[in-house]
């Protein structure tokens, strides 16, 4: 396996929906990206976190689609929403069931 | 989507390699589960963590597997070999790319 990352995302109180929805429409433009193994964006119990688990074919790959021009809105209307800047948890896939 | 998972391990300090090793033994069993989208066995940078993400097609097909006969071993050899009990972070998949 390959390059992954966790996030974890806390959003500002009652804005949790809008940053899925940011994300969600962000990813989308990952669909057609055979760089990107997995995007899995989820709400946790604890209100007002958002976690996002990324795998892609490799670092530079996942640098590169986040230069994407559809992706900067997104980001852009994301980060007034967030209580917090995202956490980002560095990781290195070992192995399991999955893409890649 | 369906049933996610986040689960934190803290190994003992030098013993995260074991860890990960009954992890992905324990794992081998998911390989021909069809109810097993995911499991991502990954090593954190932080020393002696690491992260499990699992997702399944629902709550009651992991907790089957989880009650699987070549998985108790795996999971009593772990247990002593963490500095604490698995932290899991319970989150619900929104969206995405990826299987399921």
């Amino acid at each position: 396996m390959t390059y992954a990352l966790l996030n974890k995302l806390t959003a500002q109180p009652g804005e949790r929906d809008a940053v899925i929805r940011h994300l969600l429409e962000a990813g989308a433009s990952f669909e057609d990206d055979d760089a990107c193994l997995l995007y899995l964006v989820m709400e946790a119990a604890e209100p007002d976190v958002v976690w996002v688990v990324d795998l892609w074919t490799s670092e530079v790959r996942h640098a590169d689609a986040l230069t994407g021009p559809d992706l900067r809105p997104h980001v852009e209307a994301t980060m007034p929403l967030l209580k917090a800047p995202p956490e980002q948890i560095e990781v290195r896939p070992r192995g399991g069931k999955g893409p890649g």
